[in-house]
């Protein structure tokens, strides 16, 4: 049985809190993901590794690799064991649909799915999880539907390929092989994980949700008789404590473990909270966001000075991170701008062109014979 | 919120628990039901209800109602006074697939259920809760599938008319509209009800799936464009904590109420258990036991004497049942084997006539436009 608690799930110290529910960071916005490894006990992704994904895929591996972005995993080598001898995997990342329109903090797993999908030649399935939003947002399912069907669009216009992707709804899709898994995992996961009694049923049910589409018996149609197929999990490392409990029940259900592999968090533009948030505007650049939005807020970013006037004349700007040679000088904030506005803009070229008929494709339950081509 | 605590749900004294997980009794075996219905605060099932039921079905009313074996019930006035006003209202009842084979007490809800579709003409569903039993019976889900097939078999047996009637598995059926409702459910119920944080996901997930089926909006197909319709729920009393939840939640979702009609249990024929039990055998009479089966069950029940030969040796017989005339005398007996012998004869014959095809009929998701003719 799984006997996580909530303490130890949080990589928590008196000024920091990671976990799927809540990312909490330290005085000055900065986030100790060393002491995530540590707390999580899951590994870092150094130079070897990176090397060896270069070697395998022959080409140059993802500046999010590069640069440390995707910074953590577990059984990523054994992945890519599996994949040497010629074995194939399949690739699972998702989204809650929380907002109408994404910010690039959203884009980032995304992103980085599609170079794993491209590299690698595999299959992908996109969960959508409705549900969740609907249980913790407190949104009705059919506008946390509504929402997760705008979001797909802004997921297909990433240029993933629809003869190796199916992206899936839960609302639409939990049931039959899927919730078998659900039932299955649910039994071996004690309730106590992650939750007080205060909480309600349907929070505490979600877990194992998150947890089957890791498997690839919960996709009879899409992966018939490939029950021994590996997964491997793109996502940020606020999601570990959910597939830290798939990983305890998998053995115990004669189940493969999901592999991860983990994402830092996008730097948030302004203010106290370490990532970008769909709940605060000022944080994040969004893809609707004009190029003169993108200036602005790139502009008022991250100056050393406090969010507001009151703040800034109580405590002054902070020009620590100036002296340090930390903080961002003009040529720099311009040389940003450009870089994201021309990303923003070719991402909604991209999501402009996707069709309601491009979504049925995507989401279309299917056995796919070019999956594993 | 619903606030049920454990203590509160059971109907408990020192020597009395009564919940959908547990009934024991006192020591003399029997059961207090005015002790009950005190305690979960339903409504006895009294001779004025009785008589109107008469008055509006234009027929006699069952023995189990004559009889007081459906005592207790919350709204079944309200369902009533709809159905005198010309609307109808739909069944819904289920089944746990524990066994192979049933008991007598296993067929009670269904006898009963039959006469109220027929009385009524009114559309049914019949829950199989294959999901559950795997949860607390440490069944793999195809085994929990396959018992459920077999006790299909036999509620087919007990008569319903298939244009009227939906039987589903959980395993099948959980998905869709279900699984929207069963979060609806979920978001409104604390997990603090009746379980603790030593127990599964899986079963503090549980009771949204059987209140699912209280709303007609769970099935789109079954009832298109029908979501005001009432449901009553004939079922043994030990199952109304589900429902109070289901009741308590079900005005936040805007639906109505399920109304309930409520049995005693089915007595043992021997043993300190209070109800016949499909774990110990010689406390039921099984749909699949010989007439010689039931001639030495019955001539070995309710004789006074202690349950093995030890025990009698210790506290010789108890006669005090005996002396008060409770004690069935041989003459009783006989005509009690001579009438389940014929009712399990009659109920083998029609399940051998029950085909796969037909099974398939009744299991099919479909509109039934019969099903308020």
């Amino acid at each position: 049985m799984v006997v996580d608690k909530k303490e130890e799930i949080d990589s928590e110290s008196s000024e920091q809190v990671v976990n799927p529910w809540e990312v909490s960071v330290k005085d000055d916005g900065r986030i100790d993901y060393d002491k995530i490894i540590d707390k999580f006990g899951c590994q870092r992704l150094d130079e070897s590794l990176i090397d060896r994904v270069q070697r395998l895929t022959s080409r140059q591996p993802h500046v999010f690799l590069r640069r440390g972005v995707f910074f953590a995993h577990r059984d990523f080598n054994e992945i890519l064991d599996a994949y040497e001898r010629g074995d194939k995997f399949y690739l699972y990342t998702g989204r809650g649909p929380s907002s109408e329109s994404l910010h690039l903090g959203h884009l980032i797993p995304f992103m980085f799915t599609k170079y794993l999908q491209e590299a690698f030649k595999v299959p992908l399935v996109i969960q959508i999880t409705d549900d969740e939003k609907c249980i913790w947002k407190n949104l009705e399912p059919k506008d946390s539907k509504r929402l997760g069907r705008e979001n797909v669009k802004d997921i297909i216009a990433c240029g993933f390929d629809v003869t190796k992707t199916f992206i899936f709804s839960d609302f639409d899709n939990v049931g039959g092989a899927f919730y078998k898994n659900m039932v299955k995992v649910g039994k071996c996961a004690m309730a106590i994980y992650g939750f007080s009694g205060e909480d309600s049923i349907a929070k505490i049910s979600f877990p194992p949700v998150q947890a089957a589409p890791s498997f690839p018996s919960s996709f009879p149609d899409l992966f018939p008789g490939k029950e021994k197929l590996r997964c491997l999990i793109p996502c940020a490392i606020d999601q570990d404590p959910y597939f830290r409990m798939t990983r305890d029940v998998a053995p115990r259900l004669g189940y493969n473990k999901p592999a991860l592999i983990e994402s830092s968090f996008f730097p948030a533009l302004r203010g106290k909270n370490g990532k970008m948030s769909a709940s605060d505007p000022n944080s994040a650049i969004y893809v609707t966001d004009t190029a003169e939005d993108i200036k602005k807020k790139i502009n008022g970013a991250v100056s050393g000075g406090q969010d507001n006037k009151d703040d800034q004349n109580k405590y002054g700007a902070n020009l620590e991170e100036y002296g340090e040679g930390r903080m961002l000088t003009g040529e720099v904030k311009k040389r940003l701008t450009q870089v994201l506005t021309e990303m923003v803009e070719k991402h909604r070229r991209a999501r402009a062109a996707v069709t309601d008929e491009m979504v049925e494709a995507f989401m279309a339950a299917r056995p796919l014979p070019s999956m594993f081509e």
